[in-house]
């Protein structure tokens, strides 16, 4: 264990008094030093959400340890939902993506500037496009087209080679395919899209001719989770450009187009940091 | 006719080439010097959109036969449709609000430092909330209150002092009830609506509780003229305030109203300065 | 003490494992229900800031008693700087204003509205610009103008009222005289001043005017504590607007205008609210 | 000729009533359909400004003609500086760099996707960082690296380079070397830098340093040409990004990089398709 490595708790129990005291004592009482700690309470629905990073450096209990003894002191007693990470343990991405590069240029940017505490194992697409791309990034690509056909035997593919690349996070980087129920849930809040507008408004196929004709003066993109509702999941990232009358939907597309890639950017690294809880399709996203 | 005193030409016809000619040859023959001007294709519609602001000082035609000679010897030829205004002729406005102030003492404090070219002669308000405002600022407050029994009746009343007034520009500063129909078609393009959200997302009522339902990351205001569908009207302008998961429905209004109030105020703007065509429910604003 | 009454605790003390265990174990065991909690470690300082803000319904800790009880089972042993604040102990704020009313309307707009929870028991002018507007709002107006012979008299009259009025935070809503040092050192970090430039470019008089001369294409507002160095204290809230060549001096001050009241305002709310503490001329906002 | 070709004419002269109808007649008269125009007027120089752009196909002089005829028949009267382009002559421009690649990475991700009409013959570095990502994109990539000793040697090699590859336009993407005064004037207003502040705030190194120490809540971009003044050229571009006290510096530099990509690409667009006039130090930008 490296002197920087880190350990971070995401957790979620019904409102009650002396939550964070037990959850810091416990850290405290095994000399866990924190770093971050931030909590937020749904107020109407009496619910507690928080997020605890401390150093493993000093801290008492080995990882093999950590979840039964947070069980025991802590977790137990307020009835709460939590998971752990470390940072000495890289999340496993996945890039699906169809014939629109610019999300995917940008990802392979950051990925190989190290920006990012992650592996990315394979490119996953339905076109060809990007082939060399993943080639001279030197990422594995698996070209499975699809066609009505045979859409649920690709997605079966799909699965596998997940499955055998130990994936935890999809990133759909601009993947012109909905994905089926069956393979949503296998990754349940673990696969992240990017939607072209400023959802709810626009949603499903060509949100910028839509945003042309109604005549708005800000487009917008959107990184939610994917649920089984198309363009429904909960809202990871949002933001904005503003444009004018004189854009076309070109421009639109292209303005637009550098949005995308850093809303979709900041959801990554929010995921990637364990930074974000779901609750009643909603992300809290502690920043 | 003072030194600084301009004339503004709103323009619109079919595309065609030498059009910019034929006005500024005009203009120029007449030695009118152009302080702006701006033009616009609808490539798709081939239809040209301009607009011309010259100085009158030193200008050969005087206002009482500039339209006719500009439909002889521009208009005419180029099957145009066009108004003419001039900025010694300040624009009427009528406020209309209900039991929200934020943008209504946001339009009294530009009125009061002199930030706008025209006139507020009238307050008009189904409460009575703002009474003592409107009085502060020297001028006359309106109640009539609507009821489902008496709506059509108030309607009149309000239209009979918006024309002994020769109201020419309607501002809804959160009014919030429905015009009808005939109420609208009084001032095609002239009532100029706030609405508390990014439209075409969340029109309707309770914009902001529906925005905190979904877990949107950004909130907007859009400014749009009123137009028989509700919140459907051409979009003036737009402008948004990012949130977090831990804004409630209080605080997405208290920062939503900041933002309503400045983006109204800047439509506004754009109407009293003639800076606004509207073709096919879309504005061209010329800023 | 009415149900929703909350305290607020602002504290900073060297970085330690157990600090947040420590203040939430007195918390806890004393039945107070937090509500927010935030905290900072300024890692290379190793210094550690926190922001708690608890429910008084229920919690066993008279008001009277509460500043010995923590000082005893929290604070001591942390080598704690630390305040309270409480919920039913409304702020109290003078404002400070010349010519420019833009900021002033819009506080007197929030006030009216109850947007914030404080007092403003008077308004401060080397003009009488805004006598009507404080009149109208019943706030008494204080006309105390300033020129070279009589300002350090003028200061301490002021300074009386102030005390008499039993001020604790200064609001200079574009107040254009310098304070002497002497002033600001009575009201450490309680000053909010609102400058029409994104420090720490454009200081000083003018901005405006250099900013176009600089031919910048975004211009900002920064509100800050004001320290005896000009232009110089801890930064609260900055935002800026984008502009364009054609923009002129008067437009960047309209635009301008409407950015400074929204940042200021913002400011104040963050300094009302308990959200700042200040170290090494920083500002912590717990937001 | 292909049927979408264009030519844009950029000019200026002293104001005077009847340029636009001048340049507009010459036009008409020799079938040139305009598809842009705008103008702007600096009253305090009573200097005109000018953008034009009109179709080749149907334009009754051949490129090898225009110059004259323009001059004969419009510019000579006027007392105009003007410059012609034509879109099916691309721009030839050249990337400097040194050892951050997120600059480089998004230009390379735009000129492949063909966002760009112009042409990037080499990149040139001081370091051999992207010798690999240049040949992924097929362009030469140079490797000139600098010392105090070598300097002048080198900045020869490199024009050579430049005359060698007839580049019009040079891109510093992150290049951290100061070019010489006898280099910059090879190439006036050719020159297009990412500086990673707002300018003027923090000029010179460590912009992201000072931004943290100074305490701002904005960090910014601007995108400038070079001139013989260190960070002190006319300013293309500027945005920002906001930031919180608990970014550190390494925040600010990831923050801040998406900024400079995204300000850079904007600024190389302004300048490809012939939208920027300079005058005085300050860029106009028909956008």
């Amino acid at each position: 264990m490296n002197k920087t490595s880190t350990a971070t708790l995401l957790a979620e129990c019904p409102d009650q008094a002396g939550i964070i005291a037990k959850v810091t004592d416990f850290l405290a009482a095994n000399n866990g030093n924190i770093i971050d700690l931030e909590q937020h309470v749904d107020t109407s629905d009496k619910r507690f959400f928080m997020r605890v990073k401390w150093q493993l450096d000093g801290f008492n209990i080995k990882q093999s340890e950590l979840s039964e003894a947070f069980e025991q002191h802590a977790a137990n007693a307020l009835n709460m939902n939590w998971s752990l990470a470390y940072s000495d343990t890289k999340p496993r991405m996945a890039i699906f993506v169809s014939q629109h590069g610019h999300c995917l240029f940008d990802i392979l940017s950051r990925y190989q500037s190290g920006e990012w505490e992650a592996e990315i194992p394979l490119i996953i697409s339905n076109h060809t496009n990007f082939k060399v791309a993943a080639k001279n990034a030197d990422i594995p690509f698996y070209h499975l087209p699809i066609t009505t056909a045979n859409k649920q035997q690709q997605e079966q593919a799909q699965l596998k080679l997940l499955a055998d690349n130990n994936i935890d996070t999809i990133v759909l980087a601009r993947y012109m395919q909905i994905l089926s129920k069956d393979f949503i849930q296998h990754y349940p809040h673990r696969i992240i899209n990017i939607h072209h507008s400023f959802l709810p408004a626009f949603p499903g196929a060509k949100p910028y001719h839509s945003a042309h004709k109604r005549g708005v003066k800000i487009i917008g993109a959107t990184s939610h989770y994917v649920t089984t509702e198309l363009d429904a999941g909960p809202i990871i990232e949002q933001d904005v450009v503003h444009i004018r009358h004189n854009d076309s939907v070109e421009d639109l597309k292209r303005k637009g187009q550098d949005n995308e890639k850093i809303v979709l950017a900041r959801a990554i690294r929010y995921h990637l940091q364990q930074q974000i809880l779901v609750y009643k399709n909603r992300c809290i996203v502690f920043d």
